[in-house]
């Protein structure tokens, strides 16, 4: 559902109306009984895909390998001087059924001089609020595409299409109270169960750490995140998201089986360039229903 | 060394004119040398406190207990909007024998509700950027000051104010090449060796990770950082003023021994406000030290 479509309302019937009304009540009742049994214990950022009004779309997609099909499909052109001259950080933006699509890239490394890919947290973050700042309250949904590990236990397959229920720390382990919870950093994500539902894809917690790879302790709290898949920005790009009140998203595919037997590192190559054409079908279709106007008669 | 002190070189002495020819020699030798033996595997800031300009100095201090007796101490007020206003930081500024000195701290969490220090690489990060674009290209040095835990093996004890050599991360695993050396993300930062031979206090590297306490892989890591001192912020916020080519400094207190026996949360909270009127005591030490105008005389 959109912003401006008084077209739109005025020609719809009855029966939407009281598809909305019921639509509306359950939600009420959700939010209600979720006071009461916050069970999921991830903080709500209470937006639910269908009932958002989206103009603009911004797109944090980590490394070029991933980004660069997506941006060609789309005709996104680069945006020059977009950020900070002194951040390596790089945008492209264009139209898509009338809505507007910035994507961003984390760049290549100067300062450590190894040239790859600004990989992990503390880029992911700053990139997202320089883009956010730089786009002045414009944009209506973070929509944080990229590749990530899938754990078989929770039914996860290569080249699998994950959209995110939650995101969590995997690897923020501070044993004090209080700050245990925020090193966890548990963050409800946009409800896009329906457009998962929809379009045949699977939801789930998104767990992040700064590691490619996990050890045993990682492991735990993968298991204690209840994690569907594991990357190394989601959930810091949700927390800059939060900071700024704008909803996230994360649209995850599956690279490699974190609980397989076989190293990360050696699946995550040898399915990169598959995954990102994976990830470059899955977009589209994503930001179609994102963006349809006219879902709500569909 | 500062900028403009016109008066103080044409009082110079011919000594003191042949005690600079001479480290101007053992300067271009070390960086002739370094260029063969580049033993440490760092990359260089290559700024020595000595030959420094210092103006303006930012110092990013994590948490409210850490900076509350410095910023009473040095007399700092609290500047309104410096940060936007969708983030939780606080900065603080004043003068210190005419050098300009700008304190920022993490501020308290709203995202996850806690209400705890922001702590952590991605907020530090974050906080530092925005800090430096504020002050737009004013500041001369970044001395990040705070707390941290100490290796016995490395001759660390509880109190000990370490200057840092460098910095470098402990939990950011990617073992693919290039990848690999840009997640342990070495830096070296200023040479403060006089400085900490003057003052009486210890040098050595930072690692950092987002835990509070480690696992083996972690040693592991740690050790190979060959760190001295453990942190859970330094390596970002050396990343950021690395873009914007900012020297930085890490002058850290210790408050627990990460190598000794007993849990570091159980350490680390004994020990906060003694460790933080420690750093009380050797910040302006420090502050006086890079200041001061007439060291080369001394």
């Amino acid at each position: 559902m959109r912003g401006n479509h008084n077209d739109q309302i005025a020609k719809s019937s009855e029966a939407n109306t009281r598809k909305k009304m019921s639509v509306g009540i359950w939600h009420c009742l959700i939010i209600f009984l979720s006071l009461f049994y916050p069970t999921t214990g991830l903080k709500s950022q209470g937006s639910i895909v269908e009932d958002m009004a989206i103009k603009h779309v911004l797109i944090p997609i980590v490394m070029e390998a991933e980004a660069t099909p997506f941006v060609k499909h789309l005709g996104l052109k680069p945006v020059a001087a977009f950020f900070p001259s002194n951040t390596p950080f790089l945008a492209f933006s264009g139209e898509h059924h009338n809505t507007k699509v910035t994507v961003i890239t984390l760049g290549k490394d100067k300062v450590y001089g190894t040239g790859v890919d600004n990989v992990g947290t503390v880029s992911a973050s700053l990139a997202t609020y320089l883009a956010l700042s730089k786009l002045e309250g414009d944009v209506d949904l973070v929509m944080n595409a990229g590749t990530c590990g899938g754990f078989k236990r929770k039914g996860a397959g290569i080249g699998d299409v994950f959209l995110t229920t939650g995101v969590a720390n995997h690897d923020r382990r501070i044993p004090i109270p209080g700050f245990d919870t925020y090193g966890t950093g548990k963050l409800a994500t946009v409800d896009s169960s329906k457009m998962a539902s929809k379009l045949g894809y699977k939801t789930g917690v998104c767990t992040t750490g700064n590691s490619l790879d996990w050890v045993e302790k990682d492991d735990d709290l993968m298991k204690e995140n209840d994690a569907s898949v594991k990357d190394m920005e989601a959930a810091a790009i949700a927390w800059t998201c939060a900071m700024s009140e704008i909803p996230y998203l994360g649209v995850k595919v599956v690279t490699d089986i974190v609980d397989g037997g076989i190293a990360t590192q050696e699946e995550f190559m040898a399915n990169l360039a598959s995954a990102a054409e994976s990830l470059q079908k899955a977009l589209p279709l994503v930001l179609d229903y994102v963006c349809d106007e006219t879902r709500e008669e569909l």
